[in-house]
């Protein structure tokens, strides 16, 4: 090592503080010098607008505050039980009719994406309003089928996540603020509806899991009287899953749970099909976790001022996000492309755009929020392990607390991220994190790969402009 | 920071390297003086007898390392596939007559500490020896009942480890090697017979696993055509479980495959019990775990020259090993007292000693050596994340290998530390690391803590004697 003015000026006992550009200290590292280096990036970016903005929203701060703690509160105090699986027809609120659900926010039929025509053909076949594909496709771009997103009837789907009438939909009740919410069941991997195949064998699926499957579930759950889906969330984030894109622990629990009573309740020679299908499909638990996010999230809806934000939620073409203080509005910018480890034989070329409601699970502070507790999924998503890691710390900057509830061993069982501030988001340009299937950009082929994508800043920045008018509208 | 010595020479620059004592390498990184600090401690720690003994082996070094290298290929290459559930007199090799097997290595009557005693007398009694406790330990006293290890019949039993001839044992066959190994089943937990109690409602559990839950598994299992237990295990490791004191994923994984085909082959009026009993146990899969690691390190026994250690087994009394090179000997030393974290109510004057075969789950590389597997483990055994993380490292230096197929995700996917090697162990004085369950040193009260203990070195000590006297003869 040579003897340098730093190394002089180091023996003089010099304290250095390094602030923002990391170079820097990267030369005082290199030459050993002791610092203090601070990480600092300016606002937003540096962005002018969105700093006008921030500085807009600065003066409502205290509102905005107490409003987000009531917000946090309210998600932290969420008791999630499914107690119930019914046809949605019977329990979603205002499905009536010959009306579709999907994903995301509101998109027309020229403006879906391959996978969510393919499903939406499919779930007019399934209800038996057309015999044909073609049938089926006249009709709904004939305007004869209204098509709502799942998150205006307090539901839930994954990928195309359309629900129709006659689907069985889980009914999970929040036992603190009396709310519910609904999703439809998993129907495993392969050719099946969410990634829009429509084919005999994925409708025969859908008819069995109408007359057997949610039937026989519903059953269980009555008898135990529901099952609380937080603990199992919990048990399930201490074994490996982050219960968006792995849950496997939280499905074989859940199964562990409802066996005893699932072989009181159904007719023996139901069983044996029931036990197959559940014993198969490690993803089963996912429609579950959505379900308990979007009720967890929808107690925190409606709470003037709060910059909290309650939906993200993508249609294929479009994401959109909604925030507690600006009602039902949607804020979005174009759906973007996912960051995928590919099965073999696909590639980015092959891949539909961000697609689903399964983000929910992000909203909520688990999914992408929690991949410190499932190092494994790094060999479905890509990455590393360090990355899991960091991506949990990361969105400690853009929520407002933490669920402790679901403790992280890896972290010396620290919670979970949750309650995404869209401020935050704005302010330091970290974007929510989202681990997410990939689905084929033509319908029925299926899922392609997975991997990583963040919500568009767009959206935040969208949706902080709408609270800071409301706000002056509402101070004026 | 004042100018010293030290400063003045580190900017002359001075490279450093300590050597051993890690205090002058505390006071260089307190000044930032740029040093490396190598870990070093004398061979044995420098105990003599130790050092020249391993000195005596060094002769030996090609034979014991190709003998070594053959063992550990042997425990790699193991497939432990459960295939059936049988009475113990039915399957366990030499088991006849009025004879009960143990944990550990052997002890008498007179010797065995309270649960193992209390046991006995549940296991005579359940077996209809006896009819009152006091006629059960007089029979027991007179010598009219014989006691073996279960380790001498290819068998396994956590904690007093008692298996009598009417009891059902797993059988699991290792489809590489072709051998077979038992293990009772476990009971769940509060009053049972593995921590002594042997109430009648013990005895009464203990019929109906023999009278419904063994033949319902072992007819669903020949159903199946067997489990295997090595894939179960390596999903388990990478969902928190540990698969010695942590196996809620691994049952959870099992009770999940065995669902579909015990719905078929069980009379439903059975079906009930015996999936609230699987439903409510997360320590199920243990028994099943450590018939997998006994039948993995059976395959690896009686290689000429092998210091590779094939049993750990503690009786309450004894903690004893066995090596591949030395036959069926055991090398014991009394056994330890365990660092337990103690249910309330009770402390380390309650606690029977390090007691059960369940540490072949540590021969086998798995247990408290895959422990960076399972951070929630801390909870139980006591401890920090760091620790758990830290043990599996630390087992890397007494083992010659890795199994890759029980990869930890929270090491990169690193395998877990396999085939111990009681050279290692000497030479660099680290002990094998186990964490374990507590009895109560009375018989019956049950399970009081759990903790961690480490395999006694005079064990090893004894085990590398004997190889070196055998390998010299061998020689003359």
């Amino acid at each position: 090592m040579k003897t340098t003015p730093l190394h002089r000026l180091l023996a003089e006992d010099l304290k250095v503080i390094n602030i923002g550009v990391p170079s820097f200290a990267e030369t005082l590292t290199a030459v050993r010098a002791p610092h203090v280096h601070v990480h600092w990036t300016p606002p937003a970016g540096g962005h002018v607008a969105a700093v006008d903005l921030l500085d807009r929203l600065e003066a409502y701060a205290e509102v905005i505050e107490s409003a987000n703690k009531e917000a946090l509160a309210r998600v932290l105090a969420s008791r999630p039980v499914v107690i119930d699986v019914q046809p949605a027809r019977k329990v979603v609120p205002g499905m009536e009719g010959r009306m579709l659900l999907h994903a995301g926010p509101p998109v027309t039929w020229d403006k879906m994406c391959g996978p969510m025509r393919g499903a939406v053909i499919g779930a007019v076949l399934f209800e038996g309003w057309a015999s044909t594909p073609q049938e089926a496709e006249s009709l709904v771009s004939s305007g004869a089928v209204r098509l709502e997103p799942n998150h205006h009837h307090s539901a839930v789907g994954p990928m195309a996540g359309i629900t129709s009438p006659s689907m069985p939909v889980f009914v999970v009740e929040n036992q603190e603020a009396g709310n519910r919410a609904y999703a439809n069941m998993n129907e495993g991997l392969g050719k099946v509806l969410r990634f829009g195949a429509n084919s005999p064998e994925v409708l025969q699926r859908l008819a069995w899991m109408r007359d057997v499957l949610g039937p026989a579930l519903g059953a269980a759950l009555r008898a135990v009287g529901g099952i609380d889906l937080k603990a199992i969330t919990a048990r399930a984030l201490q074994m490996g899953d982050e219960c968006h894109n792995r849950n496997t622990a939280a499905t074989s629990l859940f199964v562990r749970t409802l066996f005893p009573v699932l072989v009181k309740v159904v007719p023996s020679d139901r069983l044996v099909e029931i036990a197959d299908f559940l014993s198969r499909n490690d993803h089963f638990f996912l429609n579950l976790s959505m379900a308990a996010c979007k009720v967890t999230m929808d107690s925190a809806r409606g709470i003037e001022a709060s910059s909290v934000v309650v939906a993200m939620a993508r249609n294929g073409t479009e994401f959109g996000i909604q925030l507690s203080g600006t009602g039902d509005r949607w804020f979005t910018a174009p759906a973007p492309e996912v960051e995928a480890l590919y099965f073999p034989g696909y590639g980015p070329g092959d891949a539909a755009r961000d697609l689903g409601d399964s983000c929910i699970t992000e909203t909520m502070g688990i999914g992408g929020f929690a991949m410190a507790a499932a190092p494994a999924i790094v060999q479905f998503v890509g990455g590393s392990v360090a990355d899991a890691l960091n991506f949990t710390s990361e969105m400690r900057s853009i929520t407002l607390g933490e669920e402790k509830t679901f403790g992280i061993p890896n972290l010396n069982f620290a919670g979970t991220p949750t309650g995404i501030d869209a401020r935050l988001v704005v302010e330091t340009g970290i974007q929510p994190v989202i681990n997410t299937g990939v689905a084929h950009r033509e319908p029925g082929v299926g899922q392609i790969g997975a991997g990583i994508v963040r919500a568009p800043m767009a959206c935040f920045v969208g949706g902080l402009r709408a609270l800071a008018e409301r706000l002056s509208q509402n101070a004026r």
